[in-house]
């Protein structure tokens, strides 16, 4: 297979370890834990895993003590994230220190290779294909949920059969939540096998107190940060466009946030701001419209705006709007589709209550047309699909239209957009990553070699250099509380949204007014892997930031 | 100003010289030029700079002579294109090198500035801000053309103003051709001021067989072929979308056959080709729904697909349907305003000609729309607009359903669009074009310095090490023939399309049917600027093979 050289170089790297993952680690029990909240009903539905006590890893100077090989299998559960495979690879290292007949195996396309049988065994001869690049395909992914017992007893065959000890599930706060349930139900029945979780996602909504952010952020952080910054260098030497930008990242803005520290947008949208101060969609369309016109006095016909993916459902108007939508859509099916396609705007307008069908009139027509004719197959309006970017961009330009017309705005207003999401999930890993996720692996091999169940593996004190890292497990049912999820009440991890009170979003608010009046533009260019800490081994802002005294 | 730490550490990166500007230089003389075709016609155009030798810089072992400090002015023409900068700074440090009294002006935002009289004095301070940075923001760029004696009277105003020696303007191969006229103007009335052109342009289709490559090239295409590698590591690990990625460049396929080259697609289309080959749009529809429904027998649902924007002009009878259209809109224009917008569809089929008529029914709506309504001042078609990676997904898509219908194809087929464009242009420059733009700037000092007009900067045997490139001129008469622009006969510098008997046409065609079948993918990862040659200074994979024996 023909690499680029970038590759080859990356396949020589040794990724930088905690210092009590360079030698012979030691157990070192904390304190019994609770769950953050919920903390009777937790209990009930996980008696076997519950208050179990966090463990850190320190380095052991007495004899090393002989091991018996242990099998391992390993899941990467959703959507891919930059530095999986490092994972993957600290865990097979690990294994095979415990000892070298110890196995590893890799459950295909996600956890249906567990409940279907499908695995390989990983050898180094693939491992060493894999160390520090992007991606999932060694083994792929998929977004099987695993919920059912039926799922788990399907699971234990092949695990009984290859003598697996334990899994590893890699995967963000929904995948890491079964994990736990998993976890509870192989010990309430006795069986033999360990289940332990890695934090893994791009949109870094998995994070607490416990974990300091989720493998994959930093690396597509900064991919979009470059190509941003790159945007923005043009935008500042054409000065003629404003470029809408959207970033990926449904349930938070993390994305966004951190990509605006590093790039210095003129704009960027908070959606759990907008949802905080219950914006409408026009209160948003004005805020980026009043900027425009600002820097257009000065003679400033150009900018950046940063947009998260899930703005939209965040818009509290719109989520009622769609609610409503998905509503009468699914009850007035037919009487829909037999109405011509060019009276359906119409038709729905006389058809929704007074506020929804005001806001449905006020929206650009391809984007109507993408609520109500756009759904997947439960009927539902498809979110992802609308172009926040297109639409930002349109409605920004009919307001200054209207103010042109009123003499309040002299400038000339293009937009341009643009979509980030599929570019960063499977880049190479930064230095940051690659030693972050080789690091994870290691660990959780360390839990397995423990003995341990129910845990995700934890590396903390990230903002410190690899050496000075913390290796530990956390129990999952720490992180857990009770959320309605399906008109249900279930035992998940809390979702991280951005804080409104954090320190990353209190800077940027300090500083945003600056951003959109003058031109403050960094540019990051590409991730660097060869050179100075400086350059090549920074984490993410939002870590610095959250991590600064 | 905050800078990231790239910016800061590539501000200390000195490019690499070729070996006779590291010194003294003395000039070469080489035989008299003909312009490629129209000799004649050409020669009668331009009587004062006809036929000039071509130039070579060499070391000159001789003392070195004293000189007067001279005066340079300095533009941008049109988009950007990374590198600009160290052009600047080349020809700051050239002129400098000459006398440490000579100056070195910028005109702002392009052409506009030297006729208006907008410019400033590039200074030490500002030069070294700039040093290997992406974008055309030190001064500005601007797409005005310089093609009136008016505008060449009123820049003659500015230049004796400033006591300017010469002229540099840096430009495409329109920019050029313009810079060739006003040199041959200025000399033809004994205006004392040189002019010499820089070949600038990502799009890559300023080259012959003087001028290797135009700068931007290198660096823009390295950046999409980055987040190409991305996409198409996601592709390979969800393995359940087709990626249709829409490349910048209009008039040639360079940059998509160069993405192509470097990634490894499943599918690239060449502008050129379909052309060549007379193809209809349902030609090249059914040339990827094969390739789709090929890999989906085999149970892979995904691919890659790159696009050249200009496609859609390159498809002889979608050029006649837009000429056609374009004819009837602007003389329907009222009638066709009167139509209900839900009946300007049908309306449009009953009034085109046969074969059009039947062209224009089978695009999707959305396309249709965008070719009727979305006009540009001049009433003609915005070809730019059309969302060509979105169409050929959705014919696709269509086509595959139909042959589904038929029994002919099984699988799943999940369309994704990307285009990607001022991601490239202003990214920072590789070293390869920080190397060679500030080659391209120190060479036009010596030019300048030579005394000659008319001349194009000239650096070659890049697939070389640096060390060994010739640094010359290149009479701008030489690369001239006469072609037919709005319907009259001009001088122009021949426009380079991808040539289809040419090795990386050629290259690319022999492997292709492999990349289409089998799942080839190279990640070339974001461009390392420190590390060894062949991880940080690789010129393009068409220069490569172009000079390939």
């Amino acid at each position: 297979m023909k690499k680029s050289p970038l590759q080859i170089a990356r396949g020589k790297y040794a990724p930088k370890l905690p210092k009590a993952l360079q030698a012979e680690v030691k157990v070192v029990l904390g304190e019994k834990t609770e769950s953050v909240r919920d903390q009777e009903a937790i209990k009930e539905l996980f008696p076997n895993t519950y208050g179990l006590p966090k463990l850190t890893f320190e380095v052991n100077e007495g004899v090393k003590e002989e091991q018996k090989p242990i099998n391992v299998g390993v899941i990467l559960s959703g959507g891919q994230a930059p530095g999986g495979h490092n994972v993957i690879a600290g865990i097979f290292d690990g294994v095979k220190k415990i000892h070298k007949d110890g196995k590893l195996y890799g459950f295909l396309m996600g956890p249906d290779g567990l409940v279907k049988h499908n695995y390989i065994e990983l050898t180094d001869e693939i491992i060493d294909e894999y160390r520090n690049t992007g991606g999932f395909d060694i083994i792929g992914s998929g977004r099987t949920k695993l919920e059912e017992t039926e799922q788990y007893d399907k699971g234990l065959e092949i695990i009984k059969k290859l003598a697996i000890d334990a899994l590893v599930i890699i995967g963000g706060d929904d995948s890491n939540t079964n994990a736990a349930v998993l976890a509870e139900y192989y010990k309430s029945i006795n069986a033999p096998v360990q289940v332990i979780g890695c934090p893994k996602t791009i949109d870094g909504d998995l994070k607490n107190e416990q974990i300091e952010t989720s493998f994959g952020f930093d690396t597509a952080t900064k991919v979009y940060s470059e190509v941003i910054g790159n945007i923005q260098r043009d935008c500042n030497s054409a000065r003629k466009y404003w470029h809408f930008i959207k970033l990926m990242g449904r349930s938070a803005s993390h994305i966004a946030l951190e990509c605006a520290l590093q790039v210095q947008p003129n704009i960027a949208i908070v959606s759990e701001e907008v949802e905080a101060k219950n914006m409408s969609l026009d209160d948003v369309v004005t805020y980026i419209a009043e900027i425009v016109a600002k820097r257009a006095a000065k003679g400033e016909n150009f900018g950046t705006v940063l947009i998260p993916e899930g703005l939209i459902e965040f818009v509290p108007a719109m989520k009622a709007l769609i609610a409503e939508l998905n509503d009468f859509l699914a009850h007035n099916e037919e009487e829909f589709k037999a109405v011509p396609s060019n009276e359906q705007r119409e038709y729905i307008i006389s058809k929704l209550s007074a506020d929804n069908s005001k806001l449905y009139a006020s929206l650009p027509a391809t984007v109507a047309r993408q609520l109500s004719l756009d759904r997947d197959p439960h009927g539902n309006v498809q979110v992802s699909l609308i172009e926040t970017e297109k639409l930002l961009g349109e409605m920004v330009g009919t307001k200054l239209a209207q103010w042109k017309e009123e003499g309040k705005y002299v400038g000339k207003f293009s937009p341009l957009s643009h979509f980030f999401g599929y570019e960063g999930r499977c880049a190479t890993p930064s230095n940051f990553d690659a030693d972050y996720c080789y690091a994870l692996g290691r660990t959780a091999a360390c839990l397995i070699s423990a003995g341990v169940t129910g845990y995700m593996s934890s590396v903390q004190n990230l903002t410190a250099p690899a050496e000075e890292w913390i290796a530990g497990g956390i129990p999952t049912t720490m992180m857990m509380n009770m959320e309605r999820r399906h008109g249900e009440m279930k035992p998940v991890i809390q979702k991280a949204l951005v804080e409104l009170d954090g320190k990353p979003f209190q800077y940027f608010a300090s500083k945003r007014q600056e951003w959109a009046e003058n031109t403050c533009y960094i540019y990051p260019g590409p991730i660097q892997y060869f050179g100075t800490p400086e350059l090549c081994d920074q984490p993410s802002e939002t870590l610095k930031l959250e991590q600064s005294k």
